[in-house]
C-alpha cells in the first residue's frame, strides 16, 4: 500500500442516507426543555430511546441472530433486576437489593478545575479555570440532576442516564444514524467495546476482515479468542473495497480453514498505524460490499475528532479554524453510522483521545438488539464505567461546556493536532532523505506512516525486509529516537512477510521541539543504515 | 441447610500457615522509608514484588498450566510493550507510542472532601471534612508521587504503581499469604475479576463447585460461558467440606456430562445470600479437600470487612469496638490466602462495599503466574481501572488515612453494620411469627437469611415450594416491602426444586427506621399467607 494522502473532504450533505430531521444543538435544547428535568436516581434504568429525536421515518435495523455467538445469546437479564418493577409501588421499602447506603461513602464532594470556552489553553485553565463541584446529595437537594450518592453507588450496565443522555445527543448531532432503532451504551473504553463485540459476533475459529496494517491490540485481543484477522490491501485512503469484495467472492472454506468472514473491523479515520482516512466515497463503496456479502462492521473511531486542517506545506500560512460549530461538523467525513440504513454497524467511540485515556469511558452505538447484548455483557463483567469518571465527564461536558462548548473544545484540539502534525511534517521535509523515505500528510489521527525504500539498502539482495527494518530501528534507537516498526501492525499473524517497509511516528506525545530533533535523528539513522557497508 | 449462626471467631494466631515475619503497619512504614520515594510516571511498569516483604522462607506457588484454558494461554504481551526497554536510554525521544500529552487533558485539578479519623460520620465529613487535591503535575513538581498527568493517561494492565503499592501492603497486613510469590492486580471490580478468572480456568462445558445458594450474578456470568455450578450442601457455617469431598470422590464424568470439577467458587464471609461465614476450622477443612482433589479456589470476599461484633440480643448492651487496629485484625476470620501454602487461591477483593461501588475498583491476589494471566486479560479488555478512581482512592487511602486510618474506617464501618444488623434482628424478634420464620444472626455481610416453614402453609400439600414462595413474596409487596426470593440464588440452574423456603433481607440499604417497618410488614405478609384459606 501507499502512505495516505490528504483525503477528499466531503460535506455531510453529500451523504444520501442522511435525511431530515437534521439534529441541531438548539433542537436538543428545546427537546430537553420539553422533557422536563431528568429524574434518574441510584441504579436507574435508562436507554437512548428516551433521549433521541422522536419518530423519524427511518427504517428499522435488521436482526443479527444469525451471527450472534453461543456466548452472546446465553446472556439473560438478572433475576434480581426483574424485581425492580415493584420498586415503583408508592411507599414500598426495599430490603431486596444489596445497594449500600450513600451515607457510608466517605467522599462528600468532588471538584474539578477545568477550562472554559474559548480559553482552552493549559495556562488559562490553570490560572483562571472554573471549579465544578458535585456534592453527595445535589440531585435530591435539587441543584443538579446527578450527584455522588448516585455516581458512587451501583448502576445499570448501560451507564448512568445522565451520561447516556449526553452521548446519545452527541452521537445524533455528529452521526445522525440512518436507521430508527439505534442506541448507545457506555463502556470502559474501546478495547473493552471491541472485546465485547468480538465475543458477541465471533466464535473461536472465525476470521475477521481488517486493514492489512492495523491496531496491534485488536489483533492480539482477537487472537486470544481464537479469531484471526484477514488482511485487506490498502491504498492512501485505507482499505480497498474491490479487494474486500474479491476476498469474499473467492472465499473457500476448505483452503482458508474458516467459514466466510461476516465481520469487518475497520478504523476509518486516521487509521492506526497508517494514518489513512477513508473518504466519503470510499466508505460508501465499502458499505456496499458489506451489504452485498452481509458483513457486519465494527467501526473503531478513537481518532474521529482528530481530523485536522489540510496540510498547506512548510512555507504556507495554515488554514484558519472552522468558523462555527456547524462549519466544523461539515468538515468531518461522514461516519459509517450515518450511512448505515441496515443497522449493520457497531461504532466504537472513546473519550481517550479527546478528553483523557484515564477516564476509561467510551461508548458503543448500534441497533437496539446489539446494544442489549452489550449491556448484558457489561452486567456480568465490568458492570459500567467508574461513577467518578462519569460524574466528572458529566460536570464538564453536560453542565459546563454543553454540546456547543464541547464542539469548541474539539475544534481547539483539531487546531492543536494540526500544529503538531505540521511540525512533524516540516521536520520530515527538512531532515529526511527523500530518495529513501516517503510519506503523505495524514488528514487525521496521531500518526505519520513513513515508507522506506528498502531496495536501495546496500544489502537488499541478501537481507530480508524484517532484518533491514530491525537494523534501521536499532540505528534510530542508537541515534536517540524510538519509532514503531511497521511489522508490528501486520494484521496477519504467523510467518507472513511484508512486501514493503514502514515505520510509524506519532506527533501526539512529544513537545514540538523534541519532535523536530527526533525526526532529525531518524533521518540520520536511515542515512547511516543505507550508507556504504 | 440451616440459616447461619454466629461463627467461632478465631484469632489469626490460630492459623498454622501464618509464619514470621508478621507484617505490621510500622514495618511497612520503615520499608517505604528505606525504599525511598516512589518514582512511577506515566504508564510505568509495576508489580507487587516491589512492595512486599523481602524473602520470607515461604514455599513457592504451584504451577497451574494443567488448568489454564486455551484462551488463558493464548494471551501474549503486546509487541509494542516490548519496545519499552529502549525508553530507559538517556535522552531518547519516543515517537513510538500513542500516548497523548497531558497538556491536552482539560482537567487541571481534582479535589475531594473526605472525613478524617476518628470523625467518620457523614455530618462531620460534611461540616469539617478535609479537602484533598491532586494537580496535574504534582509528581514532576515533587508534591506527591501521583498526579493527574499520570492518572489521566494510559496505564499498564496491573493498575498504577501507586495503588498496587497500597493494596499489596494492605493485603500483606490482612492476609499475610502463606507462600512467597504472590501478587496483586487491580481490576474494575469483582464481577470483572470473576469473569477473568472463569475465562482463565474454565472451558465451555466445565463445571464449578459452589455453595448451594450463591451470588446469582456469578451463576449468570458462568452460564454465559457455558460453565455450570455444582451445588454443595451448606450448614450455618457455609459449605460442608464432607459434601464437597463426596461429590469429588464419586464424580462420574459420563453421568454428570462434564469432567471432574477443578474450581471451587466460594464466598467465605457473610455469604450472599445466606449470610453464612466459614469459621477458621471450616476453612482449613475445605482447603484440605481442595488439596486432596487439586481444586483451585476462587475466594470472593466483598464482605470480608463487614464482619460484625457478636450479636448480644435485643436487650443486652452491645459489644464495644475493637480497642486497636491490631485487636481489630485479630477479630477477623483468617482468609484462604493466609492458609494457602500451594498458591491455589485467587482472592477477589473490592472497594465496593467498604468505600463505594461506583469507584469500580477491586483487585485480585494470586500467584504470579495467575496474576500475569489476569494482567494480559486486562490489556485486551478493560486495560485498567479509571485513573480518576485510582487517584481519588490513593489520595484518600494512602496519603490521607494511611493503613492505620483505613483500618479505623473499617472498624467504624464494622460498628455501623453491627448497629444496622442489630436493628433488623431486634425487629425480627419483635414482629416475625417465630413458629413460621427462623433465622440466625449473621456474623458478617449485608444479609439476613430467613427460613419459612412452608410445611405449615394451609395449602402445603397441594402447592409447590416455589408457588408458596411466590405467594409470600407478592403478599409482602402488597404489604409494602420487597425482599429477595431464596430461589433466585439457587446455584443449580434448570428445573431444580429446592427443599426449603428462604427469603433474603438486606440491612445495608435502608434507614434503621424503615427497616423496622419493613420487617413488621414482612411479618404481616407471612401471617396472612399462612392464615386460614
Amino acid at each position: 500500500m501507499a502512505p495516505p494522502s490528504a483525503i477528499d473532504i466531503v460535506a455531510v450533505s453529500d451523504t444520501e442516507a442522511i435525511t431530515i430531521p437534521d439534529p441541531t444543538i438548539d433542537g436538543i435544547a428545546s427537546r430537553r426543555l420539553k422533557a422536563g428535568k431528568l429524574v434518574a436516581g441510584t441504579a436507574s434504568a435508562t436507554n437512548s430511546a428516551l433521549f433521541k429525536s422522536p419518530f423519524t421515518g427511518k427504517p428499522k435495523a435488521k436482526r443479527w441472530d444469525h451471527y450472534i455467538t453461543v456466548e452472546g445469546k446465553a446472556r439473560h437479564p438478572s433475576a434480581l433486576k426483574g424485581a425492580a418493577e415493584h420498586l415503583k409501588k408508592p411507599g414500598l421499602i426495599s430490603l431486596g437489593g444489596g445497594l449500600p447506603l450513600a451515607e457510608n461513602f466517605p467522599i462528600e464532594e468532588i471538584s474539578i478545575k477545568v477550562p472554559t470556552a474559548p480559553h482552552f489553553s493549559e495556562k488559562d485553565a490553570r490560572e483562571s479555570g472554573k471549579i465544578l463541584t458535585a456534592g453527595k446529595y445535589d440531585a435530591s437537594e435539587g441543584s443538579s440532576v446527578y450527584d455522588l450518592a448516585i455516581a458512587l453507588n451501583y448502576a445499570q450496565g448501560t451507564g448512568s442516564a445522565q451520561m447516556i443522555r449526553f452521548i446519545t445527543e452527541h452521537t445524533e448531532l455528529v452521526c445522525n444514524p440512518a436507521y430508527a432503532d439505534w442506541g448507545c451504551v457506555l463502556t470502559v473504553g474501546s478495547t473493552s467495546s471491541l472485546d465485547k463485540g468480538l465475543r458477541t459476533f465471533c466464535e473461536r475459529g472465525d476470521v475477521v476482515l481488517a486493514e492489512e496494517y492495523t491496531y496491534s491490540s485488536a489483533v492480539e485481543s482477537a487472537a486470544a479468542l481464537g479469531v484471526n484477522f484477514i488482511p485487506i490491501k490498502m491504498d492512501s485512503e485505507g482499505l480497498l473495497p474491490e479487494e474486500m469484495d474479491d476476498i469474499l467472492n473467492t472465499w473457500d472454506e476448505k483452503s482458508r480453514g474458516a467459514r466466510k468472514p461476516h465481520v469487518l473491523y475497520t478504523v476509518p479515520t486516521g487509521q492506526n498505524p497508517t494514518g489513512a482516512t477513508q473518504s466519503a466515497t470510499r466508505r460508501k463503496a465499502i458499505y456496499k460490499v458489506a451489504q452485498k456479502h452481509d458483513i457486519y462492521i465494527f467501526e473503531d473511531e478513537p481518532y474521529f475528532f482528530l481530523q485536522m486542517q489540510p496540510y498547506t506545506g512548510p512555507d504556507s500560512p495554515s488554514a484558519p479554524p472552522p468558523a462555527s460549530n456547524e462549519a466544523f461538523l461539515k468538515t468531518l467525513v461522514p461516519t459509517y453510522l450515518s450511512l448505515d440504513v441496515d443497522g449493520r454497524v457497531m461504532r466504537m467511540d472513546s473519550f481517550s483521545k479527546v478528553i483523557a485515556p484515564g477516564t476509561r469511558v467510551g461508548w458503543v452505538t448500534a441497533s437496539e438488539q446489539i446494544i442489549e447484548r452489550i449491556v448484558r455483557a457489561n452486567e456480568s463483567s465490568v458492570q459500567n464505567p467508574s461513577g467518578l469518571s462519569q460524574i466528572v465527564l458529566f460536570k464538564l461536558l453536560d453542565e459546563h461546556w454543553g454540546h456547543a462548548g464541547y464542539f469548541q473544545w474539539l475544534i481547539n484540539l483539531r487546531m492543536e493536532y494540526t500544529r503538531r502534525r505540521d511540525t512533524l511534517l516540516d521536520a520530515c521535509e527538512k531532515f529526511l532523505p527523500k530518495d529513501l523515505v516517503s510519506w503523505n500528510p495524514p488528514a487525521a489521527g496521531m500518526f505519520l506512516w513513513m515508507k522506506v525504500d528498502y531496495h536501495k539498502h546496500p544489502a537488499a539482495s541478501r537481507k530480508t525486509i524484517l532484518e533491514i527494518e530491525d537494523e534501521i530501528y536499532l540505528a534510530a534507537v542508537e541515534e536517540g529516537v524510538l519509532v514503531a516498526k511497521g511489522s508490528w501492525f501486520i494484521a496477519q499473524r504467523g510467518d507472513f512477510v511484508p512486501e514493503e517497509l514502514f515505520f510509524r511516528a506519532t506527533f501526539a506525545a512529544e513537545s514540538q521541539d523534541k519532535m523536530t530533533h527526533a525526526i532529525e535523528r531518524f533521518g540520520a539513522a536511515v542515512r547511516k543504515t543505507f550508507g556504504p557497508e
